[in-house]
């Protein structure tokens, strides 16, 4: 499957002079959303993961499918205040101002072997906050897995000591 | 399987006298979500549904993984400015103020068969906002489904008409 065919490219979105890589036709085909799934199963499966972590929200539409396909646990990273129970939390630079991020305590036991998913690899900001909060409860970060990496952006020198899975790459933002 | 069993009650949040349902549970446990898939997508193949509508975030938690057990499209619906083609949107009222989701336009065909899935079901008003979206796109919703519902809000009398799944009943907020 060329993978490729499924990612939409809108240049000027958010603004001038980005090409946005929009992924929703890939949720629009039950058979894409099946081997993009699969893939990033198999990663996690190598990878021995007994936990998959991603951010909301399009995070979700492939760090879930994964998991359950790959048999382990998911936890959701979240906004501030959407978590009920006792979070740990990390706060990160973005390109103006700061993001936080939230995970609930619990969800994270010591020991656990834990695959990031994202749908996107740009700065690696996010992924970075997330194995942060891994890494405080005990857990170990053993790999990311991305649906797509722009590849100028550089993330992957942040993350180069772990294992990374993008699907699809682009140049430029 | 007793799904409530995967359903964390936490007095108190996100405020005094509420009782927050808490699905998380759910996510960390690869048995619980394929219940949960397999019988939102029974929901959805008895509806002959063409597409499925869920709002971020934890609406993409279950609508994704039941419509691609389905075989059926995927369409995500979202705050403003995630979404970078086209939109139909729809602002409604919440009890202080008021919210805005879109839809990519090119999402929704006339004829679809449209199930909008969510993690719960309360007053009903998001449900009612991604209804009429879908209805000016020429769409018909032929269901909604749901993994809780919060029976005495009453969510479940705006949407009468409308084959109605929820898998787990709770009195009260």
């Amino acid at each position: 499957m060329e993978l490729n065919d499924y990612i939409a490219s809108i240049p000027g979105f958010p603004r001038e002079g980005i090409i946005f890589r929009d992924i929703t036709p890939i949720l629009a085909s039950p058979k894409a959303m099946r081997h993009v799934t699969r893939k990033l199963a198999d990663f996690i499966e190598d990878q021995n993961a007994t936990l998959v972590l991603a951010p909301e929200a399009r995070g979700f539409l492939f760090g879930l499918p994964a998991a359950v396909e790959a048999d382990v646990a998911f936890a959701p990273v979240r906004k501030p205040g959407k978590l009920p129970r006792t979070v740990v939390e990390e706060t990160y630079d973005l390109e103006y101002g700061t993001d936080t991020l939230q995970i609930h305590a619990d969800a994270i036991q010591p020991g656990d072997r834990v695959v990031i998913v994202d749908d996107l690899l740009a700065t690696g900001g996010t992924v970075q906050a997330i194995r942060h909060m891994a890494e405080k409860c005990g857990a170990e970060v053993v790999g990311t897995a991305f649906v797509v990496e722009l590849d100028d952006l550089k993330g992957r020198d942040r993350l180069e000591d772990v294992p990374i899975l993008s699907l699809v790459h682009y140049e430029g933002e």
